[in-house]
């Protein structure tokens, strides 16, 4: 990037580390620099800076890798791994009952992103993983979290385009707005082979202490499975257990012996 | 801090993001100045990047939090998560074996860090988290993880001071160097009640594709209990399974069916 960058060094800093993704977890310093539209000089030092400070390390198969100190740090993110220490008892009661796939997600943006998953070995194939996003409009969980988003978010959602995944995923914006209005006033979001043509998730949504919907819950299983459509109690209980966690008064005056 | 300071804004951006720890998990902006040693305006100017970013958020009760965003990216840390989702079908499986504390933890630096915790409801209290670190000499997975140290290390912990955490904690350099190599000896640490006086860990080594031990992996549960030491051989099948998971070429020589 020529001189006059109008970036400050901060945010130059910030956008080595947006470099790495999923797909490119493990970058070389040229890789870097074109990622972040830096040159390689500025790059170098601030990447020297990264591995000092441990937010990145040097790859035993060449190149940089995500730090764990940079790791550290993030798992103070109370969006990230506090809500999900809250949530795992409830979380492994549900899986403990289903060993089926087990989600916690957030809204980001216009995005979901997932929290924690626990997962069986003879479980459903999911397209997500932890620290993962996926569009609103598809899974269990981003129905919930639409549903219950500011107006200016869901506008934005139905203003489209809406991803395809499967025949089955909404796409028609009327039925989407439709759709959310019914999980707002049943709790529960179902999403019946809308991301692949096997599984099918069941999701209801999370409270703080405010009763803001702050997260939601979801199991996600064969589509095929004769249980599907019953696991929907043992999630709303479960969801309704972390809600508990997190302060939420309605879940509160509810009897502490009984599951939510 | 005056001018002169020597550190990049590089740094000095991610010498705020270290001001956060778990019990400073939100911050004012004059807080965030007075950790990192910097001017309020130049702090200011750097959390506005940061909360630009998304590393930093408005926490809702006043202040700055860490941001989703920052824990999306250290996620792809391979000693975080990824090492994480590899190892949790092992997890899972001790833990219905146990529903004791599962753990999963790495050695940065001097210290362990924990990589994971499946917690039972009943399960003996630790003073461990995700994310989080303790001392290398006391707990199971730290002993394991010392005892496979670089020479250097081992020299460097041993040297002291080693802290006291219970009267069973081991603060002879000279014991504690025996402990060591009969860890690499069994193949099994076992710490009881040498972190709290009521909790016993059995750990064992997590080995990669080179045969270095990259983590470890134990049972947390009560001091008291019959099955303690007999867990040994459901944490060395578990590790072995997790091994197996990263390529470990002895682990992958045996039956597959077997566990490990």
């Amino acid at each position: 990037m020529p001189a006059g960058d109008p970036r400050s060094l901060s945010l130059k800093t910030l956008d080595v580390l947006s470099a790495f993704s999923t797909d490119r977890a493990r970058l070389t310093l040229s890789e870097l620099s074109r990622a972040s539209g830096l040159s390689l000089t500025t790059t170098h030092r601030i990447v020297s800076d990264l591995v000092g400070w441990g937010a990145l390390e040097h790859s035993a198969r060449g190149g940089y890798q995500v730090g764990l100190r940079l790791w550290e740090i993030a798992s103070l993110a109370p969006r990230g791994l506090p809500l999900r220490e809250l949530a795992l008892p409830a979380m492994e009661d549900l899986y403990e009952a289903t060993h089926e796939n087990v989600q916690l997600a957030v809204r980001e943006g216009l995005e979901v992103v997932y929290v924690e998953r626990l997962t069986g070995r003879g479980a459903v194939r999911v397209l997500t993983r932890v620290g993962g996003r996926f569009s609103l409009h598809s899974t269990g969980v981003g129905l919930v979290l639409l549903a219950h988003a500011p107006d200016e978010v869901q506008e934005e959602v139905l203003a489209g385009p809406l991803r395809r995944w499967t025949d089955r995923t909404i796409t028609d914006p009327a039925r989407l707005r439709a759709t959310l209005a019914e999980i707002r006033q049943t709790g529960v979001a179902i999403s019946d082979r809308q991301v692949t043509d096997d599984a099918l998730s069941v999701a209801c949504p999370v409270r703080d202490r405010s009763d803001a919907v702050v997260a939601a819950l979801s199991v996600v299983m064969h589509a095929d499975g004769a249980s599907a459509r019953a696991a929907a109690p043992a999630v709303r209980a479960a969801s309704r257990s972390i809600s508990r966690a997190l302060g939420h008064p309605g879940a509160q005056r509810r009897p502490s012996g009984l599951p939510g």
